[in-house]
């Protein structure tokens, strides 16, 4: 089982953040951090009833860096979901498919909500390696703050620990992988304008996967060996 | 499926009535009925957001029995469950597990939820046909009044038949890039004794990233491009 932080970003509400905090004490989830919230008043700790503590032991900080130090995978949840199948970025797995696919891991796992008017901002979409979405109505898709994070905590929850599975490859090996797909597609001349576009696919699609330590060196392996081969035997060309 | 009605049992905090009645929204709900709940304030309208119908048009009774009218199956929601197989009326199934069960009847379904503080009656919960629970924390197992709702309804939502989201990729569009990864371990001289392993690897990583059809072709036609190079290359070498 991994390390959960559940991270608040800019949360607007702190009844909302009282209301998370109790869940959390349901679901056995400790660490809280938030980003520029609100401010924290008796309310948040009247709803948070007997997780009080986890409120107080929560850290504040000033921005999403801050927030997800140490952390190796970053979880971003939507309520907005895009089935164009090129708007990448929006392409999420349900919480429960997230809650099968982490349980075997031993990363630390950051999960984000984003501000309960707006949600997560596109450019901090951009920096999670998987997005969970909450299957809802078409007519009113989108959960109330506390609500979209009980639930995906109660999956996790519900998911609990396997102990022994394989251990899920650290972000440092994650940044290898990720270089060495960009060296790839500069190998075969991938063109300019499709390169942040695919980059960003391919991402998601490791995030979705969760490989472990060994996936990630063999995949490593074969598209570094491919991307060397051709250098290789271009420069020999010449 | 069958139609289900939502019975709050003399509710103490309108604002959580307010946010059951956002996430009947959220999840396809719609028939509410109140026993003797608290009064309505402005609140409860504010936390139920878009949902403002469904509270309009709630049915406020004064007791049980007038709520389960035209009710085939009883549902009662425990926090608080005994394991000792005599405590017969507090031996409940999961939330999960009711949802599974119940998505293939035609029946109308109460689902009772009790006040925020005690919870159901004892002599409500021996009416009951069955106890839902939802798994949580043994140091702190009672959830919201509205959490626990959200929960049972997001279960009973999970379980219906639901359209797919962006389109998977097809069996044959699979092969075919599992082909083009081989060619691939062809160009670099992959080892023969680890390639079966490499290959099912592959496989088992792609099958859970799930990817869709746009991302299949993106990624295929990368290792397509750079297998083809690595042959031209050799090939104008001799």
């Amino acid at each position: 089982m991994p390390d959960f932080r559940i991270i608040l970003v800019s949360p607007k509400n702190d009844g909302n953040i009282g209301a998370v905090v109790r869940s959390m004490g349901n679901f056995g989830f400790k660490d809280l951090c938030l980003v520029t919230p609100c401010d924290i008043t008796e309310e948040a700790y009247k709803r948070a009833k007997h997780a009080g503590d986890i409120l107080r032991s929560a850290r504040v900080v000033e921005d999403l860096d801050e927030a997800i130090q140490g952390c190796d995978l970053l979880v971003g949840t939507s309520g907005i979901i895009t089935y164009g199948e090129k708007h990448y970025v929006r392409i999420p797995i349900t919480a429960s498919q997230f809650a099968e696919r982490t349980k075997e891991c031993e990363d630390t796992v950051a999960i984000l909500f984003g501000p309960e008017d707006t949600g997560l901002r596109q450019e901090d979409l951009m920096r999670c390696d998987v997005l969970v979405h909450i299957p809802s109505s078409e007519e009113y898709p989108v959960l109330n703050l506390s609500h979209a994070a009980t639930i995906v905590m109660y999956e996790i929850f519900q998911a609990r620990p396997r102990p022994g599975g394989p251990r899920a490859a650290s972000e440092m090996e994650k940044e290898k992988l990720f270089q060495f797909f960009d060296d790839l597609l500069e190998a075969v001349n991938y063109p300019d304008f499709r390169k942040e576009r695919t980059k960003v696919m391919f991402r998601r699609m490791m995030g979705r996967a969760i490989p472990t330590k060994w996936e990630f060196h063999t995949i490593m392996g074969i598209l570094g060996d491919a991307a060397k081969k051709i250098k290789r035997l271009e420069s020999e060309r010449k």
